[in-house]
């Protein structure tokens, strides 16, 4: 799960910066129409025909955002590529390249970062996105991974934060908490190991809550569902600082406020008994958790028959007023203010 | 020149993230036509009519790309930006957007960050790209920098690396070497003013190789000297490794040897005069030396009238066929093979 500690291991130095990239590249084709030229010049290009382009880039930095003694490297590539789709899904917009520059001190081997790639081609072809570039140098600490991505999408088809209005319906896809549910029990199991490196951890109960953490998936499918059912959101975000932080930038920028149902909030069951378990309290997780990496969306009330009975969607408020305030209504049916207190970087 | 140790020190956590990205997002307006949303959303949205989209992107790393006792943030800022649009220029593409993402340690505050912004600014407006997005994190140690700049160009204005053909001239735009050189000063600085940092330095006699370590410029210009002057190269990159290192990537992408001619390389004054004080040969500081930002490209040999005697131009050789090999023609009309000495950040 750690870094490769295997005896295999070839110093990034010896290859070079040129060395590296060509030997990395290697891992990536195209196969988007759109890309016209990948890895290998001064730049990318894209052909985005009559389409819009969207671009998202985001940072990932061992020690803030990831620790490597529970993040298994090729989980982290995979991860990297996923939570920067999943912005371009946020615009229902389809990813179609993605650029991934990675910054490396010298304790890692090239084994490890070929681990590192391994995770990402298998985002790339789960997501349907080429790697198109970056850029390979070193770090004098740890590991630092920057990825851009780019996806496209008609003019009409681009949903932003700031279309939501009075009585829209608040809108979640698949359930909510379980990536930070997942982590609290990889670092319970990282305190037993440094204290019993013998312990044999028993994860069984606890797969959904860790895969979601390590390997989440970016909704790539959810475009394609609004599609068939002839849905454009008013609005929409992912969730990855958790789902008060989100709705809370939908309604500010949308100018609303909002009732947010603790009773609607979809809850895997094993995130409500690792909750118990831990004695946390489930609702704060689902609504507090982050890194879940679902959507967010509003959708005019009159769209309610399109998406009620399925699977992918749970309907878990309504936006209100702007001077109504946003709020959480429990389940004993008072409303409490709700704040933003998803996961910050900088608050550390 | 250094952090800024003024008393006015606010701490970035005092903001947090979305504070943070707030106060610095005021500083960029849109200005591009195909600026459809800049920060705020998911992503930012491009549209780039009928033409292609270009995408490259690069890390800046504190202690490998840069030392803050001799880098001024304002200039760190404006370089970040510059060293990304001179990869747009080097496609004959026109640069009109850039995403911006810093990771910073708590040992700068805001005013630090900010000064850092003062220089993306500045850069924007001189390069006349807008920053249309990027993420804001902590680092657990230095500054980190990743920028991506994105520019357009109809498809039959792209020059790839690949194009060079036998007989082609090779050119560079304005002079080279002086970055390097630039920074040897700076060094010897650094190392005066540590052994005495009462030492008043008089750095005259090198302003503009400072200048251009410090503030490299993107040639955004010569896309429309190209135009006016309807040329079109047949291989072009641009000069961040050392002319020798890039020289070789376009023979090996266009499969040519080339001859490269030591009496033709354009050196400024102040490089000759500063390589002399330092027992340097100038040749080798303008082959390897980097960091010059400079356009290098090739041209059918029927062009040559159209750029004779053109400031912004100098021909510098010619390519050959890949089987004469790629050689330095020194001044005593002898040829020794050329290599690929360029600066290279995961060598150190």
């Amino acid at each position: 799960m750690l870094e490769n500690k295997d005896p295999q291991r070839t110093s990034i130095a010896q290859l070079g910066e040129f060395g590296l990239i060509d030997h990395l590249a290697k891992n990536f084709g195209i196969t988007q129409e759109s890309t016209l030229t990948g890895i290998g010049d001064d730049a990318a290009v894209i052909d985005p025909g009559d389409q819009k382009v969207v671009v998202s880039t985001d940072f990932l930095i061992e020690g803030v955002h990831f620790d490597l003694s529970y993040m298994p490297l090729k989980h982290l590539g995979f991860k990297a590529v996923s939570v920067n789709v999943s912005d371009i899904c946020a615009m229902n917009a389809r990813p179609t390249q993605v650029t991934v520059s990675i910054a490396v001190s010298n304790r890692f081997p090239l084994e490890a970062i070929e681990e590192l790639y391994a995770g990402i081609a298998l985002a790339a072809l789960a997501f349907k996105v080429d790697v198109v570039g970056g850029d390979t140098t070193s770090s004098t600490t740890g590991l630092i991974i920057s990825v851009t991505a780019i996806g496209l999408a008609k003019s009409e088809e681009i949903v932003y934060r700031n279309g939501a209005k009075e009585n829209d319906l608040i809108v979640v896809t698949g359930d909510i908490g379980a990536a930070y549910m997942g982590l609290q029990v990889l670092e319970r199991e990282k305190q037993v190991f440094l204290v019993n490196p013998n312990s044999q951890p028993d994860l069984d109960a606890y797969t959904y809550l860790i895969e979601r953490q390590l390997k989440p998936e970016a909704r790539t499918d959810v475009r394609t569902l609004f599609h068939a059912l002839e849905i454009k959101p008013t609005s929409m975000i992912d969730i990855s600082d958790g789902l008060s932080s989100e709705l809370l930038h939908l309604c500010k920028q949308s100018n609303t406020g909002c009732d947010l149902y603790e009773d609607k909030l979809p809850l895997d069951p094993q995130l409500i008994s690792t909750c118990e378990e831990f004695n946390i309290d489930a609702t704060t997780v689902a609504i507090n958790g982050g890194e879940d990496y679902e959507l967010l969306f509003t959708i005019p009330l009159e769209d309610f028959d399109k998406i009620k009975g399925n699977p992918n969607f749970t309907v878990i408020g309504h936006m209100t007023q702007a001077s109504a305030g946003s709020n959480l209504v429990t389940r004993a049916n008072t409303k409490i203010p709700l704040k933003a207190r998803g996961w910050n970087a900088l608050d550390e």
